[in-house]
């Protein structure tokens, strides 16, 4: 069951951090009438990139690794501000943008469960610590705006596709598989359910009673 | 004053955070409004269920304990979607789900505090880690929500019950009192003084500055 | 780079944690229309007051220091509780707040940065853990509040002022200078501007894309 830490290189992990930075910057642009300052998008901005990984190592009992280099809060403030400023050419590359997040989020969940299982945790905490680290920046940029959570609510399968790939991820590592084959596996998993999503509209279904439940369950 | 940690059996701690994770997740169903849906229900119900202890966890410099077995994250998201599958009927159960609910925050809170205790915080710091418990759960479950945090407004006296109760049982342990004994009487009395307001509608007076005090403060 | 921590007197800490939790409180009692309870009043000025250094203790890695002495947590809950009662006098002294209230943030950020070095964190987050030390108590107070975060808003350069002193604190110790001296630099440097902010209303440009920056960059 125990899994080596899937070490990657410190680009990659930046240029992920960016990607999300540079999203909730360009998110919170959005939000005019709110009247947000240029702090205020540099702070949601880093906010959406770090806040994934800073909550992983928090559950996990580390001291955040953005905390412990120059680069992540540079990274990351440095994309923010990038964002705002050139939110007009980003609005136009939006699929582009997509296609990067489908990737981060796919790479920050399959980092956090194979950082979780190398440390000992079981495979379902391992699968929510991954889910957080993929999740977790867009709910504090939520929460620091103080918009509903995009993530509750009817639309795209953003946690389910994390979800669903670190699940395949510990899976694959339980029955043997090396840690690097089954991160692979999961974040291609996380990634092509999350553009399928996007592209088809999925949806889950709202919540419901069970007296609501299809015909089939209660035939008359 | 030191404490050893009020061990309890597994299934009571997990059926703690089941009733806790199953409450909000009626809790959250309540908005259809607000459109959740299934994921949503189940994240609120999870959140609410194990905020408790995860924040509990993370004051005391803790890997959060439900990070440390499959069981606690299996559990909440079973009720959670336990309680929305049969959510009429557990609404026609209300006031057998109150007591169960009173008696969580019983529990919760005398479990935070005792272990509090046991890793040697000083009392104030020890009560204020029960009270987190017992009620962190549902301001988690608020701020997931965009709600106004239930807890601050005037209503049924939810966090005074657990103060009172973990202020009983740290006060008992520094006079020399076995922790069980104190545990099963700080317990005892979050779950009366909760039962009690929930009966005779206790609140809390509103805030209010001396000048409007009560008018033997000030007699004309 | 190392820095000794700067170990101020209690006293001066429970000074600053009391100034917080009372403006927290002051800042709670406006909102008659929100039906904020006693308790919550209190609740709202002690998170407002140990907020930033409970942040700061976690991101560290450490058990929170309010969590380790009786001191913090009942200075917090009796500043909270004079802060209500008194309101009146209070409102009358807003200047004198104001001073307290910028001492504080230069205090608290003083404090965070130069503990953060100590414990070996690099220079960037060293600023962020001040800046965090400063602020996170306001930004506690309005997520529980249900409000949006002051600091995000156009308004007077409030997280400004703290980055700005920690980053000079942070600046001085690397070239050298002895932390306590860096330290009165850096916290008279957040002192000053914060005031100077107050006083002339500066505030900083609301966000902007490329497309709209000042005319000199694209003459016509």
């Amino acid at each position: 069951m125990s899994a080596t830490a899937l070490t990657i290189p410190l680009w990659a992990d930046l240029l992920a951090v960016s990607i999300g930075s540079l999203q909730g910057a360009l998110f919170a642009s959005q939000f005019r009438d709110r009247r947000v300052d240029l702090l205020g998008v540099a702070i949601i901005g880093t906010a959406t990139g770090l806040g994934g990984g800073i909550l992983r190592d928090l559950l996990l009992g580390e001291v955040p690794r953005a905390m412990q280099s120059n680069w992540y809060l540079a990274a990351a403030v440095l994309a923010a501000l990038l964002g705002m400023l050139l939110q007009r050419l980003f609005t136009r590359l939006a699929a582009f943008i997509t296609v990067l997040d489908a990737l981060t989020i796919g790479l920050f969940g399959a980092i956090g469960s194979t950082k979780a299982l190398a440390m000992g945790l079981p495979e379902i905490p391992a699968v929510f610590v991954g889910v957080v680290s993929a999740v977790g920046g867009s709910v504090l940029r939520d929460l620091l705006m103080n918009l509903t959570i995009a993530m509750m609510h009817v639309g795209s399968l953003y946690a389910v596709a994390a979800g669903a790939g670190t699940a395949v991820l510990v899976g694959l590592v339980a029955f043997g598989v090396p840690t690097l084959v089954a991160a692979l596996a999961g974040a291609t998993t996380t990634v092509l359910l999350r553009l399928l999503a996007v592209r088809f509209g999925w949806t889950l279904p709202e919540q419901r009673a069970l007296s609501r439940l299809p015909r089939w369950r209660r035939p008359r």
